[in-house]
């Protein structure tokens, strides 16, 4: 894939996080440069639903910009860049405040694959506490190299780790898999929800999950073209 | 009804589906050849909201595709091949992944007909385990001409039928109703879980749920005519 | 008000109830006949959403068509009929299945004004149940005379009904009232079943509902206003 | 900031509270005066979503019109005028009934902020018990300057406020900070709501809530761009 033809699903993956309601005013989505793997792509401190091509800033691992030309940078960028730094194989990054999703970041409930559309969620998603790198009395923000490298510890090999009070991070192999991700988290978050006060959950076990995930990573096309056309004529708003 | 005016409701019941919150980017419907009762008509592998005339694909009763021309077919086409073998009484089959309905699927609670338009549910919902078929180490779907036969075993004589942690299927005489009972059991769905957080039910019995549904059963245009409207352009789109 | 711009609101009414998520393709909205007490208006057996003009009947109070012109009426047309012959203050009546309010219509939870803006549901709203007049074997429909008058009777004086299983009715002295009525029924059920999960609710005491619903009578024309702005270009459908 | 571009920020703002679910038919936004800390500007008493600019009214503290030309003002304005007179760092007030919020203030659930974004509400939003002022029997509404003291002073130095039974204020020492506020009190309440099922729930530290509301205080421009940008053509409107 061309650079050119990434920055546009990059763009596209903005848009169509806002329109799927995983992000809101808030929130990011970046992708590793595909000539360059030291070296990352993450618009300016933008909405996503209102970035364009010429907001695509270019980073490298320890998130400083490549070429700014006066464009403020997202506080939170260390995100992306201590999770690329210690996952080679994790090529894009979307950070969000999926609303079903928070609810199981300040309980004690762990966020499960319900469905086989959740399988990449495993035996349960990581909740990072930002308490035990940054003390007590942190804004609650990744603002520092420090606080990426401790996300991405607790994110581990996983596809997908929450964030106590704040948000959660889904990783993928391409762009396209992890906008999956994000999007069925938030999905399966809401089923979760809705199934716990029914009565106790049958999950999927360990090995369904691995098989749902596997065959659902064959399939991420099919939605993407469906949530690329609904917002298709974003980038000719005036 | 002709065989093209026929393939015209099946593109529209795949936009009303979406429209109306039953399928997202994924999940499936399909109607029986209305002049060859051992075939139906299906889409190819694509997302209902994006299907257009020319991704119907016509199957026999094992599920082959009859003249694919190239075109990809749902691994899960079995589903319906598998119930149109069983149930000659059926001619359309929905297969979602209907959000208020798969809280049902992986808990002890019963869908069970809480008004007078989910009276198609009667005496409750059956659940089907695929691993009591495909054992505890599938992928969950009903990739396999056994599985299909297996979930149609489960759906016996019922109009709807849920799949633990995967799904369900609606099926009707016709397409209109088919879609009416995915349409209202998603709805009904979400009335109960509300009212499951209220107190105790006083759900439908079996003959205000059978005479509500056979009322029901003669005002499936009504609100056909409707869902229709609002999908009517979207065949024009680029 | 002239006959003319009565039906315009009717129409409008219709619309608007569909746009405001009180009623889906099924329920309906009449208005009694502004210089004939005795004989009201009511669309055809469609859906809310598509009506028109020319779709608008007249009725006397046993619900027997004026001039039917091969215009099918709603089987449940007894509704309106039998309040407006017991509730000579009546002049509008909304009967749909809202869906916050079912699920107070099958528990044993009375719906009770939680704001200032359900303060027309009084000491909390009756529930009809068919069982008692039309036995356990009913379709659930209110398709007599007979059924319309026990609802009529379950009504009484208040502005509210619920129908177990089945749905309610809101009843007005003017078109926008009830209109006003059947959206803040929904609305009120939606934070009242929200609230129950969060802690015993301090309702609005009889007098506070009392003044707060003489305040909002005075207002009913502002949201009005705006909900007949949404759904301005319906009439110009093709 | 010139009073003709304050007074377009004021219509934008009304627009927005509607689009973004804090406000319906009902509810209202004020600024204070840029050049004279004495006035205040609000609509008058229509819905904020078809508010123009020649719907704003100028107020002096007690909230009487300066030069009403007819124009009918909001019966709570008293909401405005007394927190502008007792609150000189407050410079727009947003007065909803906001769907989310409502269910807390009539319940013993204070709330609280869950997530850095709702850091302002710090050790929990008071709630106004207007029984205490104006006894058992009013109708609910801040009507005359004494409830709008009263109010005030439940508000004391806090963000935001939830009114029992009837709603919630958000100030701030700008308009965008206040309509920051109102939707992501909205937001807050929801996320508390479906967090409490799931079980115990660890809030944001004071120390946290303060240190996030500081850093998203420096944020407000972003989502207030999004929210801009959809709500941009209303002004087109017929």
């Amino acid at each position: 894939m061309t650079l050119a033809a990434l920055i546009d699903d990059l763009v596209s993956a903005n848009h169509i996080l806002y329109n799927e309601g995983v992000v809101d005013g808030f929130g990011h989505v970046s992708v590793r440069h595909p000539e360059r793997a030291e070296r990352y792509l993450l618009s300016r401190s933008i909405a996503p639903a209102v970035v364009t091509r010429e907001d695509i800033m270019e980073f490298d691992l320890e998130s400083n910009p490549v070429d700014a030309r006066g464009r403020r940078p997202y506080l939170e960028r260390f995100i992306h860049g201590e999770i690329y730094r210690t996952r080679p194989d994790v090529h894009a990054v979307v950070h969000s405040h999926s609303p079903s999703v928070i609810p199981f970041s300040v309980t004690g409930t762990r966020l499960q694959p319900i469905f086989h559309l959740g399988g990449f969620l495993g035996a349960g998603a990581p909740t990072f506490e930002i308490r035990e790198t940054g003390g007590p009395e942190t804004d609650m923000l990744i603002r520092t190299p420090d606080l990426g490298a401790a996300l991405a510890e607790t994110l581990g090999s996983a596809a997908y780790a929450l964030m106590r009070g704040h948000g959660s991070v889904a990783v993928g192999g391409s762009l396209k898999q992890a906008v999956y991700r994000a999007i069925y988290a938030e999905v399966n978050a809401r089923l979760q929800a809705d199934a716990a006060r029914l009565g106790d959950i049958t999950f999927l076990n360990a090995v369904e999950a691995a098989n749902a995930a596997a065959t659902n990573d064959q399939m991420v096309d099919r939605p993407w073209e469906l949530w690329k056309m609904r917002v298709a004529d974003w980038n000719k708003r005036p």
